[in-house]
């Protein structure tokens, strides 16, 4: 029997997801054909864009389950033709993962000075060898499980860590603290600092022209979590007076960021669009065949929406 | 008693070097004295450039040992007026771990796809995620040391690792392979391919037109090895070509890499002037310390050089 997989999404949706999708779909043996258009009535699962064309779930007769592509599932669970089970994209593989690659990348791309080999227009041949990590402290703000995961992979590559968060933690490879001491001892410390805390009403402005100050001289941002974290000017003025050596940035407070934010072109802030941490193809795809296998297998679907909660 | 410790090395080591003697001197809870100038007959111990001006250690009547600031000690050990204790430099902890976090750092770099966030001239704003990690294969050619360690770094970041050495060998988080059948599967896989091997007569031209074209297209060459591990030539044509995206090299067959090289004008090479692994000034000094500390407390001097053998 063929397993029939109709993709309801963007043609760019397509193109990131479909050699993915036919990878882990070989992997499973099934027999099965995916494709963007089918006859409604031989469909057996839909993996689905909310805002994609297929709003009405009735001519899907023998559909057995809607696989969505991301997270949010605000936009489909009360359509009332959607009947089947519903299960929304989790990639814990690739959101936490992504972060640790992207802030491990970018801690060792500040810490080894990389840029000034990137960009090297006069040829200069300095043979000046950074530190080694367990010679450069790195702290970050916020450790939630996308924190402990980047502390955890630093600590292994040798960097000592320490990490603030609101309560007080344990977790193995950082010195963890808490309070408004805390914060003053990890900051005064961090050659290297991270921010990976919420956006609350209380972590807005967490680095401001005060805090700024408490880093060591020529110390290094990076920020994945959230935009409002900073406040800009002060970043800004810190970046001109030399106290901090560069910022490299991936969330903004208005995204994309406007053309004429003082960011883009400084030369000591490096803007990355967004991409972190987010779901990617390769381990959603993986997600989104691991329930068609369970599917097929008479297993229990992961991840489904609780209709009555509404997520 | 004030323990007298004389550096005799050039004014650049001093600036590198003094501030962590001191710290590491600090550490171990002696008195001591440490400077450039000091009567020989006070002096304790010599921090021991071979190029410095102490040629002759007869005035220094009551010396300890020698420690000696680099590995090589060709330039000392036959020296007949040095009669004490004479121990080089070893430095693992800065040659492997400084090692592993280059090597790190620039997968990351490539993997991530970080230039074009770091050099955007337009201001683009492009969510492109890259795949995580355990979707970009990894392959090391030489699995000695420095290769086993950066393979493993690789692995515990995500990696699928391969690495090929003359030998067959078995390394924890990397499969191995060895041969020529070996070579070509490592090389066919790899799509970050990093050339640790040793410069042998066997090893010149490692990387030549023929193995480049086994890699997958646009893969990225890191070479923290030898400079003759390649052939300059054919990589300029890979490069041109498209086969290669791009190629990081810290090791040339002329060092400083001459100015008329194509690599320094290449849009798609890096240049970093052979600062992957060496001795730092932090670990060093450490090292040093140690053996000050082991001279005071009656212990046996590490790395003591073997005048017969002559290294």
């Amino acid at each position: 029997m063929t397993v029939n997989v109709l993709f309801a999404a963007n043609e760019t949706r397509w193109a990131q997801y479909e050699p993915h999708l036919r990878s882990a779909l070989d992997a499973t043996g099934l027999e099965y054909h995916l494709a963007t258009d089918m006859a409604p009535e031989d469909v057996d699962y839909i993996v689905y864009a909310p805002n994609s064309s297929v709003q009405d779930f009735t001519p899907y007769t023998r559909l057995k389950a809607v696989l969505n592509l991301w997270a949010g599932v605000e936009d489909a669970v009360n359509n009332p033709t959607l009947k089947v089970p519903y299960a929304r994209m989790v990639d814990d593989e690739g959101l936490t993962q992504g972060m640790v690659e992207w802030v491990t990348g970018h801690t060792l791309r500040h810490h080894l000075g990389m840029d000034a080999h990137i960009v090297n227009p006069d040829h200069a041949w300095i043979p000046d060898a950074p530190p080694v990590a367990s010679d450069r402290p790195v702290g970050i703000l916020g450790l939630g499980q996308l924190g402990s995961a980047c502390g955890q992979a630093l600590h292994r590559l040798g960097f000592p860590v320490s990490g603030w968060a609101r309560s007080q933690k344990k977790i193995d490879g950082i010195t963890c603290q808490s309070g408004s001491d805390g914060l003053r001892q990890v900051l005064t410390q961090s050659q290297i600092l991270i921010l990976l805390l919420p956006s609350t009403p209380e972590t807005e402005n967490t680095l401001n022209a005060e805090t700024l100050a408490l880093l060591p001289k020529g110390a290094f941002i990076i920020n994945p979590g959230r935009g409002p974290l900073i406040d800009d000017a002060a970043l800004v003025d810190a970046l001109d007076s030399g106290q901090v050596a560069h910022a490299t940035l991936d969330v903004f407070r208005t995204e994309p960021l406007p053309q004429d934010h003082p960011f883009w072109a400084h030369p000591k802030v490096t803007v990355t669009p967004h991409i972190a941490s987010e779901t990617r193809a390769p381990s959603a795809a993986r997600v989104i065949v691991e329930n068609i296998r369970r599917g097929e297998s008479g297993e229990p679907f992961l991840y489904l929406v609780d209709r009555d909660a509404g997520y």
